[in-house]
């Protein structure tokens, strides 16, 4: 391809400044700052307002004044990033080794709206204050896909929705049952069943969020939680990676294979695609998928592209694999059916998301309808039908 | 390449036939089967024996005979997949739609040889047996990974480690603290405050822990958790993807970037590397660790090859990328040290892991130590340094 590719949720371009995350100074500077812009979410649903655009949607956005009473009142917040696209004002960050830097830009943040028992008053008042005085709604984001815009604004709500999911979902302590307490302005979720000198180190770093959930006072005298030891990866948020692939036929690469689930509308078919499974390579699990699903057996495999998929936190990388096998067997039954298509038939589906609606062919004569183009399966499916002329198989990886 | 590429624990055989883990017959009949065969676990230590090659080990593979006393006493099991290239037998399956298919080969499972209170004495015992009378012993994956075989016995053992030690670490419900039970044969966890329609289809499927961990009995009353609302992908194990990659210079494409942490061995640099995060592509992610750690910006990103990294669950996902700029900044700390490094030291770095002992130039002539072969990013840097004559741009992803 001649263009460097993009997908919708792809294009975040803050810098994320890890080391911020703990540094207590720049997180109190810019979570009231003026400057500062804030999305957010009520039971994962992002607070959206019309765009100038018709039948479009864009990320409204709040600053600190008006979120301020929710984050006194205990919503969780965490921090997303910087845009030094940005400049309009410089943080001087003191560094552990003692030296300094300057941060310039504009800090984004998420604020996790969902009303609770404890800030439920506050967080309901400013809720309904947004909906009703400046038009923004909170919507399910699956329902506005196709109306976002495919830029970094809706690549950072993204980013929000993963890390306001993970800790909403990762309240307690899967080592040992106990309330977790939010550190690193979001990223980490730490046990209060630690040894003494774990807790000393935990007590250096910043928690963003204001009132205590800390419990750990009488527990000190307690073994460290196995959450403590070793490599503790489930302290840190999850990024689930799924593979997801289309199938060039064995012996007529103008084939592809497709599948559809019960539950898709009629003629709907798209790529096969599935969580991985540890202990395997990209490619092999792109193989198992389609061997499980459909029972057709894939030889060399292509990574194409990838695309965050933030359901609740999936990295979907997108691949193209050459089978070696033509039938098909719907072996576990996740598929209501596969099938081959033609390069003619992908492109009649292709044809009306790229037309005005009136070239739009009448619903009774599309023989297969594929996703829209904001989903990765789609891109796929278009990459193999205009541009594949052929693979280097060379190239593959097993 | 001309060759498909494999890394140590890549080429794992098996058919994971995941319909297979909630088929109550099969898992009963497969896991008393004289062909079936076991990998042991204890504290994630592997069950090894010295191989027939000198300085190399294998994996002791056990028997169900070995095995059926600690899993009568409770050990964690977990069904690995069937070797269909070994047909030493024959199961007839019946699927959830009322066919039957004939499943052959020999099946593998997991077993977690850990003592715990309740099993300890059981599980002992054979522990001693193994190691005093059958020379084999559990260790340490990491000290063994230069003298482990790069094939599917290896592979397998990584799917056994990442499941273990998923179900190991996740003993409790992240939603709500209560304590989970195993189900799909090692895959799922589930959180015992189900409705009582949730606690109906769970009781239908197949739990192969023969002793109770339920306590859902007086829970019946209370309201769902919410892991079982929505997605719930914290009910299944996790794959954590971490991105590594080496950077080609951005105006000498014979210079490659490495860096170095305090802890390696002196003059020891590898490939840049770290946990995805939500909102993020392959290729984004690999620009911000890069930036993160050394300062150096990244245009094009280019996939290579995928690892399975059972430390204790990652694949890691190993990419190529060209600079952009030059300038290096060791930013967040994690790097003592980063570099630029010619294609002639990399050679020289290479050139002791493939030369017989007696050409492997003197401890004080090496200039650059990178890691062995079996790391991924061992191979990176050699595919850089043997292959790359320029990547063609117009292949490369945002």
């Amino acid at each position: 391809m001649t263009q460097p590719f993009t997908h919708l949720f792809a294009g975040n371009n803050l810098n994320r400044f890890s080391i911020l995350r703990s540094n207590k100074t720049f997180l109190a500077a810019s979570l009231t700052s003026p400057y500062t812009r804030f999305i957010a979410l009520r039971a994962l649903d992002p607070l959206l307002k019309p765009s100038e655009s018709p039948k479009r949607v864009e990320i409204a956005w709040l600053t600190s004044a008006t979120v301020q009473g929710a984050i006194d009142n205990g919503a969780f917040v965490a921090l997303l990033g910087v845009d030094e696209e940005e400049e309009v004002e410089e943080f001087q960050i003191e560094k552990t080794n003692g030296q300094s830097m300057a941060v310039k830009g504009r800090a984004y943040w998420a604020v996790d709206m969902t009303p609770t028992s404890q800030d439920k008053g506050v967080i309901e008042r400013i809720n309904k204050e947004l909906e009703e005085s400046h038009g923004a709604q909170y919507s399910p984001l699956r329902q506005k896909l196709s109306e976002l815009p495919w830029s970094r604004d809706t690549a950072i709500l993204a980013q929000a929705r993963a890390i306001v999911d993970w800790n909403t979902r990762n309240q307690f302590c899967p080592g040992c049952g106990r309330k977790t307490v939010s550190e690193e302005a979001g990223y980490k979720r730490v046990c209060p069943r630690a040894s003494k000198d774990q807790q000393k180190a935990t007590a250096s770093s910043v928690d963003p969020e204001p009132k205590g959930e800390a419990q750990a006072v009488d527990e000190q005298q307690q073994p460290a939680c196995l959450s403590l030891s070793g490599v503790h990866n489930f302290q840190y948020p999850r990024t689930d990676p799924v593979v997801i692939v289309a199938i060039v036929h064995p012996t007529d690469p103008n084939k592809i294979l497709l599948g559809r689930q019960s539950r898709f509308p009629p003629g709907w078919y798209t790529c096969i695609a599935g969580f991985m499974e540890g202990g395997e390579t990209l490619e092999e699990a792109c193989r198992r998928e389609v061997w499980e699903e459909a029972g057709v057996k894939v030889g060399p495999v292509f990574y194409h592209s990838s695309q965050p998929w933030p359901f609740p936190n999936s990295i979907m990388l997108g691949c193209i694999g050459m089978a070696t096998t033509e039938e098909i067997d719907l072996g576990d039954q996740e598929l209501e059916d596969a099938k081959w298509f033609t390069r003619e038939q992908v492109l009649g589906a292709i044809s009306p998301y790229e037309s005005s609606s009136k070239d739009t062919p009448k619903r009774d004569d599309i023989q297969l309808r594929i996703p829209p183009p904001y989903a990765i399966a789609h891109q796929l499916i278009k990459a193999w039908a205009e541009r594949w002329k052929g693979y280097n198989l060379a190239d593959a990886k097993m």
